[in-house]
């Protein structure tokens, strides 16, 4: 297992330990994987934390894509710059990042705009490979396995693009602020970005995982200013449409759906003066943004540790799972190294 | 028929010509109808101009409040101020006005908000009767005659809630303006109110009536920053929202459906940054925006004239009506004293 190959000489594969799932809701299995050199544009990363977000266990427990098996799931992580790919000039080896599962290529119509963060070149990736060359950089005893959101960081090392990471300062905690690299962002994103809560505005969430108690909370009287769809159920949308004040009201849906994929909301709702809007990653762009809000949580500006519930041994990954499948946690985060 | 009753006695019944409806889709009877004067804080209104709106031939034609005819439809006008009732200090009679199918209070939650235009006193009146005292003020040999859209203004005679009629200058040319009483005012106002067009957009429209037409227009590649749903088909709004691009694109829905109530759409088309809004009336606050508007079309800096493809006599009403079914006008002006 080489930690950190010298910058001078091409890095060569790597063999770790990887979570791997080999069938939809099975349990995930420890294997040894071989993690290939990082491609021009990517990097290698030594995987320090990941906490397990709902949409994993979503996809893990989803038949939906039973070609995408055996694969590596998890998005939500920090880590250690371990090898650089040709052409990357923005990390070094040793660099601390946080990974993120939509990227930012900064040259694209999108990213471009300034005002969108779905990326053209390296957008929600489902395929379960490499944007560039559409393959994976996992195999179990030479058989590929497949890629998760981009990351695929319930493996000790992981390849992503550069696009898709984040350098981070290395006294932030790396165990806490891989929240950070997707369910609080999405949740804080949601109100600040996407609904442009002021102080003072009513609120009403659906569903309080760690997105939901990522936004503001306040009730009042009346239909709310606000209000947020994070159960990932489209039938929740109509309510969360409802329950917001006519002439101004805004919902803002944010889950990713388990079953039935239409929104649907009665007209007069929306004729009424209703918005209904969605995000992914809560708007914010990856590359651009990110950064910013990694200081305000190393300045205690925003809060991230009270929501994680539970500490786990990478060994012990499946209990994890487990605890989100049975609503007994809020975040769960990883710990590779034990 | 008293045209001009002096403002010192108090205001009596007036009988006049009206287009009647007997019931779902029959043609419109001219009939001798007594109005009523002018309750405490309305006003009489003798119409001059009255525009047909396609919202007049759906309800007209819908089944589905059987119980509401007869009927006088039509709420697209201009007419002069013949008298006024108790409490009324903002009308004089003589003055000449717009009519506004939802009202302005200036007091209610909504109204002082500033950002909405959903009173909760005067908004979107459904059964046939004025606000105030849940009554009609038509009737025909003693019958009751139901109210459209608090004005009814397919009548030589109407009464009107005064938050319900906008004063005009005496110059501006009443044939023509009684179109910024609705159609026109609602696609300005979804252009520039709620979608907030800005130079340059580029915008998609379906549904190309007046409302559509009052859009601005222009088409690019990829997906438009603006899409407009205009015409009351809930199924098209998903094609609308499709239509637009990820990450910013914005699509308003302004018509009322004749059938399917239901507007769905599949959430990865939200979750991509897609905005859905509606907007009635174009999100103007009648009487807090409505002069202005007026005086853009005084300045010629907004065009209303080129979306009048018809002038028909008041006789000639059914005409108009068979017009807009079978899609061979944009708006028609009734005018009344023809």
């Amino acid at each position: 297992m080489a930690a950190e190959a010298a910058s001078s000489s091409p890095p060569a594969a790597i063999t770790c330990r990887a979570a791997v799932a080999w069938g939809p809701g099975q349990p995930l299995v420890m294997e040894e994987v071989e993690v290939a050199p990082p491609g021009p544009l990517e990097i290698r990363v030594k995987v320090v934390s990941t906490s397990v977000c709902r949409s994993d266990v979503t996809a893990w427990q989803s038949k939906a894509q039973p070609d995408l098996f055996p694969r590596i799931f998890g998005h939500e992580a920090s880590g250690v710059v371990e090898s650089v790919g040709e052409g990357v000039t923005e990390f070094q080896v040793g660099d601390h990042v946080l990974t993120v599962f939509i990227g930012e290529c900064k040259s694209c119509k999108h990213c471009i705009s300034g005002k969108s963060n779905m990326c053209q070149k390296l957008g929600l990736e489902r395929k379960g490979v490499m944007h560039s060359d559409q393959k994976t950089r996992f195999s179990v005893k030479g058989k590929p396995v497949y890629r998760y959101c981009a990351v695929s960081s319930f493996s000790e090392y992981t390849v992503v693009h550069s696009g898709c990471a984040v350098k981070v300062g290395l006294t932030v905690p790396m165990d806490r602020v891989c929240l950070l690299s997707c369910g609080v962002s999405a949740g804080l994103g949601a109100a600040w970005n996407v609904a442009d809560v002021s102080e003072g505005s009513s609120v009403v969430i659906f569903g309080l995982g760690t997105v939901g108690l990522s936004v503001i909370k306040r009730m009042t009287d009346g239909g709310a200013d606000y209000s947020f769809e994070c159960v990932g159920d489209t039938g929740v949308v109509s309510t969360a449409l409802q329950s917001c004040s006519g002439g101004w009201g805004v919902t803002v849906t944010l889950g990713v759906p388990k079953a039935q994929p239409e929104v649907s909301a009665h007209y007069a709702f929306l004729l009424s003066g209703r918005t209904l809007k969605g995000s992914l990653f809560g708007g914010w762009r990856p590359k651009s943004d990110l950064p910013s809000l990694v200081d305000k949580y190393a300045d205690k500006e925003i809060q991230v540790d009270g929501l994680v519930t539970h500490d786990i041994p990478f060994g012990d990954i499946n209990r994890a799972l487990e605890l989100m499948l049975e609503n007994k946690c809020l975040r769960c985060v990883i710990h590779m190294s034990q």
